[in-house]
């Protein structure tokens, strides 16, 4: 009888892999020598820019571990009535909501549409967004925030620069499309671009929109507008700082509605708007009912019945594509998918809980231990995981293929570590309530535990295990067996009385 | 009630993205710092080559903005009666054919297929092609053309070196398969390794094709010919100049066909062909039927009925196979997607009009303006566009994500424009036919526009708006409302009536 | 009428690529000029790691056709009762098993499983394997290897680092789950970082496995053990040499099974194993059951029925899961694809054979010939293939765009050679049973072959042949069809004669 044998540790990322299709990494590969650290530091934000009711936080993207992960990462505070002016990036972002009101109510709406040439017709979606949202945001679309309560909005945003729908470069880049500030990741490129070059750059650290570039008779034609405006659109009568303005007042776009149907009027408005060829129509007449229509298509939706597009001619794919979700939340309010009483919770996010997430290649997790609690010895099969400590801290430690601690250290609130794809990690919590947020480089991101109740040692013959470790059978049964937690360990009984 | 509101711009790219599956781009990321130009420039042809019946003009590779694209751009022009020598290229291409007569009759041929191990089966598929077309060739694929008419034919090629169906790294090459010329692109690739190198590839400087390398044995044992041949093979007994060789008297395989259904007997005579081991056939016994042969197929096939194999043992599938379509014309003549009989036109192509665009992950667009006419301030959402202008001449403008315009100038025929993903661009025809066909990487490429009926801008609410921009609601209701076309502006009418 | 043609060679690739969905290809491409070689050289092992019970020899994967094929290789051979140490790899891999019996006995086994949280669940695969297998292996997914015949067992291993599913860089890393021995890929990556670095990593040249870096305590609270148990853990009470060990008297595991349906009382354990909360339950009880459990399991699969999860509770997507094929027989003893009684064999391996290479991008092909039997000159159209001679040993000839011979010369048994994509490829056996595999760069990998009845040239008609290469009609016909073999030429007649 032949007695060669082969073990292969299968996990139930082959039930996510093979789901309707394969699932497949399509991200740049970072450059020679970009992963081999000898040491992973925690990371906090190395500059600050001010707005006006706001700011913007950004960790440099030439960090060794970044580069190796291939991600930008940014953090924003907006201010009571700040308005974070309208951008787009260069490659796919989530953004995760770490500060904001409870509020639960959420209710989706669009604004406007036109009926144009294929593939050009624009909705816009305006949302609400709560804590412990995670938000997508494809590469090149565009995206504002607005914040009108007491408490700040803190949101972390992670742009994926090695992705590969970013055709580019992976200097990761924000096309504002108003104002006149620098956009947040410049300063870096400039940095490592070095002296020579930055001579010839300094128009640049001007600062400026997307518009700011074009000669005012372009603009004139293609907004068919007058100079005064045209200096507005290229930022120049603007001495607002940054990218986050104060909406003195408030934004009259979210003041509470009045809600009535009114869909006659309405309808016949937008045909008339669509035709071509209407210069310069008198520009107060509509004001006021475009303002209602807002509300009118929010009162509609929130009913959450499938809507009818005005015109009536449209099909029913376009009604999906409406409908599409864009954010998910995983805060500490949703049921988790891990749940120890003792240790914490997990709750992770992939494309199949948000769809989108398939074409942007991202997923998340959120996490909580309490005191003395651990995550087992684990690791990330199929992604790099970027985690952001939200709260407290804990004592990680990470280790490469040579089996060196290249990271053991405490990580505290606001700070941030890569753990490299397969790079093992485990960690203990050092506060009631420690909590992270963790990036995922894959839509369907698997994590493999070395301890536990579901560990690759675990699945692996008692003898096959004894013979490894050079143990007794006995000391294998005890290595497999003995901690029957899949993933979170609750403190031992002395640590649970100390904490007591 | 909470009011945190985020404002996404949603564009009917989901329409296309979300269609069957999700589409990805699998395209090499260009090296750091590869896009981080201060300003481009319009790109002419720096090197051509003569043959004895055409020349082949090839843009410098290295340059900045072709490397941030991934591609390399060559011209090819066929004098009458000549043949253009088959060879293969290692990325997709995209061929797009500039100058021919416009001759709309078509009909795809096949000539000869044998039946082999799987998955080595050959299908010559020879088409007639005409002004307009675009034409999509995989990688590896071998090409030959041919052009027996008094205009010459003109076909602008766009290499996707950055594709990673090219597993090779980014240079472009080219095997020809006869022919003892030098590939085009190699002089590049000495260039850039310098003076050190050059000594040792003298021996390669000669050309060259696919089978010089070879021992003669081998190639005589290969082919089962004699030294004659062979030294044909190795492109020895040529002294024709170039990789487009003249046809004195034009090729037999096209001169008017003789069409009479022969099936019964071409059957047997494949599927005697077919058999193995026959050595040495007398040569000219079948030479005349397979010329009736190549006809009969074609007369068959235009009458667009489902052909069946000889044989008769193949499946549907493959059927299917042999009528993959090719070639798309979106030249002048066709429907445009995008018409203002004041402003000019756009046609698009994607993998949903021409399905193997999809493989190739490559599209383009064909787009005329009337003179003083413009296209509106916009960007590419997920794909770089390589421009190269055809007729007539139009001022372009070119704004990165500082605002700097990095082009700001007049594009002539003939000359090529990066126009990178994410930047924005807008442009004014200086000439009353001007006309471009633009490349794009990606296969369902999809613009956004920032200005008229269908922009960003005016997807957004009136409040975000004027809140941005730092204008009155007025004003911000002009920037949005005014100019009430989707991507075509017409001259104004002083403009108009000064060209009248 | 137009006269403008355009000959495309279409192949079976499309079949291949069209069926169900387009296939792509998602790997790294090679950094700027690494596949400009003159020359390339036939490679052998240049490090070999002594282990108790086998060695295992690795190529340098710096060497710039390894480089430009983005690979890693190395070869392990395992002695009688030797155990290859779990471990994973940042990267998928390929494992041909060159050497074991010829036992076609195989019976696959799972051991134990947990019912975890989503997505983490586990499951071991234990299967027999045997020589000509290909192994497929995951990114990330550990693997543990066993001998206990006489004979020992060569396997060589293609690891695919630029697969975009290895998202660090491109060095090959290994993770070994135990013992204390270096990973073999380590030392290049010192040699290729200089002096400079060198010293700083001179702890991680102890070696050590991926738990080696954690603290004790860690490891004691994850898994629930003492410090004994951990310090084995951490690799530190093993003296035994390498990453293969000794199994004295066998791996009891593999001893021959008793068995007897036991299912009823299995489940009742397993259920109870699973609770939540069980600490430190007594360690012996189980032991044998387990054990036991092990050979009931493997009695039920080997009857190839579908077989009934324990419990009960689990749909039908996961049954599939656990039967998912990662090996396919390709040696000399199946049939083959291709087969001349005169020449040799050849069987390639797709993903249409084994579908989780469609995940991993990878295919295979074995082949042999006989004493002066050749393969016609071709081309890999989508695809590098690394060959690896098995037996014997034949003269290779490879052609660049060029037309030079970037290689000329023999391959012996243990030799590597690769052959980039698109480059032309000739080989005639100088052995009675010259014997190789091709490990390729696609799951689809496609040949295009130049000369017999089913190349390239063959497919193109007659004139387009006889004017590109300067040819008589004649003579051009004979370069069509004096060979009529698809791939394999048999020796000429007097060479047959001076072999016998």
């Amino acid at each position: 009888m032949a007695n060669k044998l082969l073990g292969l540790s299968l996990s139930l990322c082959f039930v996510l892999l093979f789901s309707g299709c394969f699932a497949f990494s399509y991200r740049q590969q970072p450059e020679q020598n970009e992963c081999q650290f000898e040491r992973l530091n925690a990371l906090e934000p190395d500059n600050s820019i001010k707005s006006e009711a706001g700011s913007i936080e950004t960790w440099n993207p030439n960090n060794e571990q970044l580069r190796c992960a291939g991600v930008a990462l940014s953090r924003c505070t907006i201010q009571r009535n700040g308005l974070r002016r309208p951008f787009y990036t260069n490659a796919p972002q989530e953004i995760y909501i770490q500060q904001g009101c409870r509020e639960t109510f959420e209710e989706p709406q669009e604004s406007e549409q036109g009926q144009g040439p294929r593939p050009q017709d624009r909705h816009q979606k305006v949302e609400h967004f709560r804590e412990g949202d995670i938000i997508a945001v494809p590469t090149g679309i565009p995206i504002w925030m607005y914040n009108d309560e007491e408490t700040p909005v803190v949101a972390v945003t992670l742009i994926d620069t090695s992705n590969l729908d970013n055709q580019l470069d992976q200097i990761p880049r924000r096309f504002y499309l108003s104002g006149n500030q620098e956009q947040e990741f410049l300063q870096y490129q400039q940095q490592s671009q070095g002296q020579g070059q930055q001579g010839g750059k300094e128009q640049g650290n001007e600062g400026g929109n997307i518009l700011s570039g074009f000669k005012d008779e372009f603009l004139e034609d293609a907004f068919n507008v007058n100079k005064d405006i045209v200096r507005n659109l290229k930022g120049k009568n603007d001495d607002r700082e940054g990218g986050i303005v104060e909406v003195k007042g408030g934004l009259g776009v979210i003041k509470p509605p009045i809600i009535r149907p009114r869909q006659g009027r309405e309808e016949e408005e937008e045909e008339e708007e669509e035709q071509q060829g209407q210069h310069r129509r008198p520009p107060h007449q509509e004001e006021e009912e475009e303002e209602e229509e807002e509300w009118t298509h929010r009162e509609r939706r929130s009913t959450r019945r499938p809507r009818r597009h005005h015109g009536g001619g449209r099909n029913g794919l376009e009604e999906t594509i409406c409908t599409i979700r864009l954010r998910h939340n995983i805060g500490q309010s949703t049921s988790p998918d891990i749940y120890n009483p003792q240790a914490g919770k997990v709750k992770t996010l992939t494309s199949l809980d948000l769809p989108i997430l398939r074409w942007l290649g991202l997923g998340a997790e959120h996490g909580s231990l309490y005191r003395n609690a651990m995550f087992v010895p684990h690791y990330n099969l199929n992604a790099n995981s970027i985690l952001y400590i939200l709260n407290g801290s804990a004592w990680f430690q990470v280790v490469d293929c040579s089996g060196n601690a290249v990271f053991n250290g405490e990580l505290n609130e606001g700070q941030v570590l890569t753990i490299p794809q397969n790079y093992v990690v485990a960690a203990k919590s050092q506060s009631n309530n420690f909590r992270y947020v963790a990036f995922k480089t894959n839509d369907k991101a698997t994590v493999a535990t070395l301890a536990g109740a579901n560990s690759e040692i675990k699945a692996m013959p008692l003898e096959v295990v004894a013979h490894s470790f050079n143990l007794e059978r006995e000391q294998a049964w005890q290595l497999k067996n003995n901690n029957p937690f899949k993933f979170l360990v609750p403190p031992r009984e002395s640590e649970v009385r100390a904490v007591a």
